[in-house]
């Protein structure tokens, strides 16, 4: 006689709903009690704080199933809260997932969005040690929590950075809102792309399957040679006028600095109405934005060479309260007060 | 001119609410930075070790906005979570909320569900440190992370119950499973009840309104006295089924030893078809069971007599596998393996 298999939620059941996905753990440093009692117990480093940070993650709301494959979604869910510990400088080590599953949800896309989740995991030095399990009446519904560790002093906070600082953002700005753009004009994939390196490609993995910056996050902290640090996930403007806020300072952003990708380049033109908005308000890239002291912009520069991360000044830092941005033409724009309102 | 009130959550927007929400928490221990950073800052005590737990609540799966009260679903929210710390002997510090808002959510229900939530913490000194907060189209999605600390020596677990201890319960079983079926039949509240004392009222409010039980479950782990703990949320047959499990022995509960209250023997015989299934397998008590050597039994009962909480020995652990139970009449029953199956 044949065993069963089961192909959906509802027949696993809840014990083995988190059997399945217990399977895929291995052990880790730090882990006292991980998965199947009532708490995990962990261990943190001797003389470090600890850094905690919780996302939710909705159907319909912040990614849909026929957009988003489960694999690249699992990696994504864990993706956004490590992104809020590398804003901190933190060391990411412990995560837990509660996942809320529809009972027709077949089997395999769970075991894929597990296989990602636990992807992206690996790479950025995290374990799973616990969750919850319920159905859902109403789509999938994700919510993660991340727990970090560092040592007090190199701990990095928004609320931290000084008039005359230089403004830095690592990596590349608008190319998740451009791909996010793709995706809604529903165009066409180009030939030879969809499974490739395109620029179309590339575009829409930055939305689907950041890659949050703990390494640059560590390293900046460590350095000692910077003063404030949030990442990107609802734009620049939005971000970076978090830090203003909650410096008691303003800032002044020179559009013609905000680094671009070369897909960014090929596509924004013809696909963006207006591509400044990308950059400046586009959401979700999950790079870092930091304030540093201008002396140290020659060290920050050396150092991040040499770490293989690349990071650009793009403003600077003012003691008043507004945040300007300086166009090509040399004409300065005050958007209004920054700020996605995820209700409307 | 008058000030616009915003009565939705629609017009309030994600800071507005996460103000709204902050601006109830105080300083506490151990909180290095709190609500508005990428992640919040926490100290632990030198020598202890992190537990953390998460539990997601989902509108029609685990509660009924027609049944439960803001007030009280905010103090539930936190205390099924706090309810696993007390399993494993964990001191609760901090925790972590995350709300999905349908967007005609009315204020004064958030203000009331909040200020329900931060009672409980209050209660059980939590501090409630960070969350996130976004738009929900199906209903009201909450889910709580809480972290708590304890010496390693002291952590409890399901895994260490040996042959021969004695089988332990708090309180009194079957009240919260008794107070379901009340609101299940759509009961006329009796005359004098509704807003008192009444046997009615205290079983509805074991299960809008559970209690969890911090106190005992530190005092048991700090005691010394005890092999192994859970919480009673899926019923003691459940329950005591996984300390079972992973301890890799059985059990035998007796029926007649079984703790019930007042309120519970006055209105189950005319309410609940099967009482014994209240008690064996009725859900959400948040009482605790644990598992102790039977040369602790007197000290056990001094020492609990003595901190105001109520125990009662209610079987013995065994060798053999199974989880058996002693009726009235002195014959065995063997339930089905247990567990509660939240997908079907």
């Amino acid at each position: 006689m044949q065993k069963k298999i089961s192909n959906r939620i509802s027949e696993l059941g809840e014990f083995g709903l988190i059997s399945r996905i217990a399977a895929g753990v291995a052990p880790a440093e730090g882990v006292i009690t991980g998965i199947g009692d009532d708490a995990a117990v962990t261990a943190l480093t001797a003389g470090m704080q600890l850094l905690t940070s919780t996302d939710m993650l909705l159907e319909e709301v912040h990614f849909r199933r026929t957009w988003h494959d489960p694999f690249r979604l699992g990696r994504k869910s864990l993706a956004v809260s490590i992104s809020d510990i590398a804003a901190m400088g933190g060391i990411p080590r412990w995560a837990l997932l509660s996942l809320a599953l529809p009972a027709d949800l077949p089997l395999d896309y769970l075991d894929s969005f597990t296989h990602g989740f636990l992807a992206m995991a690996a790479e950025h030095g995290v374990a799973l040690i616990g969750g919850d399990t319920c159905a859902s009446r109403s789509g999938l519904i994700i919510s993660v929590t991340i727990m970090a560790e560092q040592f007090p002093e190199r701990i990095i906070r928004r609320s931290t950075a000084r008039p005359g600082d230089d403004i830095w953002v690592t990596g590349t700005l608008g190319d998740a809102a451009l791909g996010l753009s793709l995706l809604e004009k529903k165009l066409p994939i180009p030939p030879g792309e969809g499974r490739g390196e395109g620029a179309f490609d590339s575009l829409v993995n930055r939305l689907l399957d950041p890659t949050p910056r703990t390494a640059a996050g560590i390293t900046l902290a460590e350095s000692g040679l910077i003063s404030g640090m949030i990442d990107i996930s609802d734009g620049l403007l939005a971000d970076f006028g978090h830090i203003a806020e909650m410096s008691g300072v303003g800032g002044r952003l020179e559009l013609d600095a905000l680094p671009v990708s070369a897909a960014f380049r090929s596509l924004a033109g013809s696909l963006a109405d207006f591509p400044q908005h990308c950059l400046l308000s586009g959401g979700e890239d999950y790079e870092l934005a930091f304030t540093a002291p201008e002396a140290n912009r020659e060290k920050i520069a050396v150092l991040m060479k040499n770490s293989g991360i690349p990071v650009t000044p793009v403003g600077i830092v003012t003691s008043s309260p507004d945040v300007t941005v300086v166009l090509s033409d040399g004409s300065c724009w005050q958007p209004q007060p920054p700020g996605f309102n995820h209700f409307t």
